[in-house]
């Protein structure tokens, strides 16, 4: 038998009577335009992480502001929980992506605006809101207890819009230091609005370039063609080898480390409320494809792919030209699942290639990026007591979700920390997170405090 | 029991006492920078055609600069050969390319020079020093006989540079007054030094645009991938699907119309001094391609091509870019060989790229441009008596060559005049026609002259 969970009603009482003031100073928070991909901000950067720095020390956290080769690091600790209480590290970034094209934007990008219970500025979503109710449920614990039933690290970095360049670096140096029992993220979005949701999966990544050259230049057509290798086909035919007729990936050795995901995962997606028909609507499409025997969301979150995101050859400006293409190139990129080794992959993608290159060209292959795919145990304390947390706070259980994207950081945490990482976001669909019109929900955001709050109660209780 | 053709010895003193004066006038042509692409120039360009116009009158032609929407056109008449004499009709055109990159020129574009036995300067080749040497011959029979034993027509545009947009129509126009027995142009290349040539085919041309669209925008392919259609992917396909795997065209019905080439063609390439092993150096491949069947010759100037000529698709920028690219973009050629239909290929390789386009995506087929190719019936009384007035100059019979390229106004003049068309040229391989440095061969403008004075004897010999 099991107890329906509730938040605190201290808890509870403290957030409802604090909602506008800490509604107020997140409002601080948006209008600092700390955009870390322009050098001109970068004082504005540094005073997002002084502003950052300041709430946390009000609260009761001890605090450091530390140097990166980049943007700064804060770094807040409150380590007075209960002998044998975990730990647990709370991640979250200050910085915004650029706020360009400004005149897209309903209401200034850095003056943040209430609409239809929207909160509209940059950085609303991604992640100053979802980084800033973290900060506010843990004040409501020390508020009114004096006390956190956890030891909590918050590590906010300035640099996750321009790639984290020197966040694993700073983990790896502080391992002793960071080292916790979960690592809790909130920067992702919900499935649908008033469905809680737990991001349990990843996809990795080997990004390649391939280069087909055949003749020294572009050649013309009449001249030439008919005998010499055209290396634009060439590079078709290889592209065109990379899947079976029915949509399989075909390279060999592609699928040999895949783990199949849980039945229970399957089960679950099942239930999601996912609407093929407005999924295409949106995409402005007649038809899916991709692999047979799966599901569109199996295929988004839990099956490989190999995308061509880039093709180049021979003319193609405006009208006719009748050029043999000297070269060709291809940028193309698989994603990842466990426990598929972007390297390795990218090997065979390499040997795959270099197989199907007809005599005539020389073709390159070089690997631009990887990246490993993550997937979270289900099974363990942290994701009973989120599940708990966010029951109490929605009102309903969480459903868990997949991304076909990668998170780098987040793999860095769990591998360099050994710890399991809890994705928990209250984004929404829609909410524009690199785009004009950011936004975040009034709700979400105040439900995410209430289950960020109560979350901390449900760890303690768990042995971790 | 054949004699051996000798050009009469007048002519040909003639010719050797004014050689000089004959070079000196062409480089004055050749000073006269007309490009017709370029609109600065167009005093130059006309300037060109008066100054021809005024040889082609010194000569003893009655001439008339017929004015078109473009450039006009010089037309020089010459009608006093015997009754029952065949009329011929001297193409060329007094236009030239841009000289631009004019830093890669080792002496001005427009300053003729002579080194180690070639003319260098734009147009000498192509085509002001060909046309001149049609002039030279003319006025070798003029000036030794007062006579020419075929009546002539020079017809010398300015636009064949820019596509000859006004040639067709003119000469429409005009169809009564250019009614001849032949037409005869010297526009083209020698097969190798020392080796006269006639040039017998050209390959004619489908030129289609693909455009395939899937979702309405660039997706990130991590949160798309997969699922969704792949653009750049599905062009591959459709690409590869052009040709079987060993390289025959697989375009359903492409091979319907073609007319197989004669067995003596075939036997005439075989004895063509042409090194494969040079051809491949010359290109920087270590193997060739193409049709199975068919040696490199064949595969250029005889048998129809699928090519493609440029291809775009999503990121080709620098690095990794994770796009799964809304649209992709395909230029594709088909080069064509007697008796193939341009508009009936185009819609034969429409209907191809349409049966192969996948379901999820929207493909547009656009026709860009197109001609029909032609092919010389060597048998006729033309041919022999330009072989017999090449050999006459160049001591040697010459080979029949083809061109794996289109030369439209070809086609023009055999269809809207009905006259059999000569192709003979005496440029040579690596003359630089469209690019700096260009040059013509002092001994092939020489004996181009001769050729070209012996020709109309010849051909008066002949029942037309």
């Amino acid at each position: 038998m099991t107890t329906k969970t509730t938040i605190d009603p201290k808890l509870a009482q403290w957030l409802d009577a604090n909602d506008a003031r800490v509604r107020d100073q997140l409002f601080e928070f948006l209008r600092i335009p700390s955009v870390s991909a322009r050098s001109e901000h970068k004082g504005d950067v540094r005073a997002a992480a002084q502003w950052l720095h300041a709430q946390c020390a009000r609260i009761g956290m001890q605090v450091e502001t530390l140097e990166t080769a980049g943007h700064p690091i804060v770094l807040a600790e409150w380590r007075q929980a209960p002998k044998g209480a975990p730990t647990v590290l709370v991640y979250g970034h200050y910085d915004v992506q650029p706020a360009e094209p400004l005149e897209l934007w309903t209401s200034p990008a850095f003056e943040p605006t209430i609409r239809d219970g929207k909160i509209f500025a940059r950085g609303s979503v991604d992640d100053k809101g979802q980084l800033w109710l973290h900060i506010a449920a843990l004040e409501a614990h020390l508020a009114t207890r004096g006390t956190l039933p956890v030891n909590v690290i918050v590590l906010a970095e300035g640099e996750e819009e321009v790639g984290s360049e020197h966040l694993a670096e700073f983990v790896k140096a502080h391992r002793e230091r960071l080292k916790c029992d979960a690592v809790v993220i909130s920067d992702s979005t919900m499935f649908a609005p008033g469905i809680p949701s737990i991001l349990s999966s990843l996809r990795g990544l080997a990004y390649l370039q391939v280069d087909v050259t055949g003749p020294n230049s572009d050649l013309h057509s009449g001249m030439y063609g008919g005998a010499v290798v055209n290396p634009a086909t060439a590079l078709a035919r290889i592209v065109a080898s990379f899947h079976d007729a029915d949509g399989r990936i075909a390279i060999e050795g592609f699928h040999d480390k895949v783990r199949p995901f849980p039945d229970a995962v399957r089960a679950g997606l099942r239930e999601l409320p996912f609407d093929e028909r407005e999924f295409m609507e949106h995409l402005d499409v007649q038809a899916l494809g991709g692999e047979p025997g799966y599901s569109t969301l199996e295929r988004l979150w839990h099956r490989p792919t190999c995308e061509v995101n880039g093709m180049l050859s021979g003319y193609t400006g405006e009208g006719a030209k009748t050029v043999l293409p000297g070269q060709a190139m291809l940028k193309v990129s698989c994603r990842l699942v466990p426990d598929q080794d972007p390297k390795e992959i990218a090997k065979l993608v390499e040997r795959h290639v270099l197989k199907h290159a007809p005599k005539g060209v020389t073709v390159k292959v070089t690997e631009l990026h990887g990246g490993h795919a993550w997937r979270a145990e289900l099974d363990g304390p942290l994701y009973d007591a989120a599940s708990r947390a966010l029951e109490a706070a929605f009102g309903r259980t969480p459903v868990i979700t997949g991304e076909g994207g990668s998170i780098p950081v987040v793999n860095d945490f769990a591998t360099i920390l050994g710890a399991p990482v809890l994705l928990v976001g209250f984004g929404l669909p829609g909410e524009n997170a690199h785009a004009p019109d950011e936004w975040i929900s009034v709700e979400n955001l105040e439900k995410g405090m209430r289950a960020m709050a109560c979350l901390w109660d449900e760890i303690s209780k768990q042995q971790m």
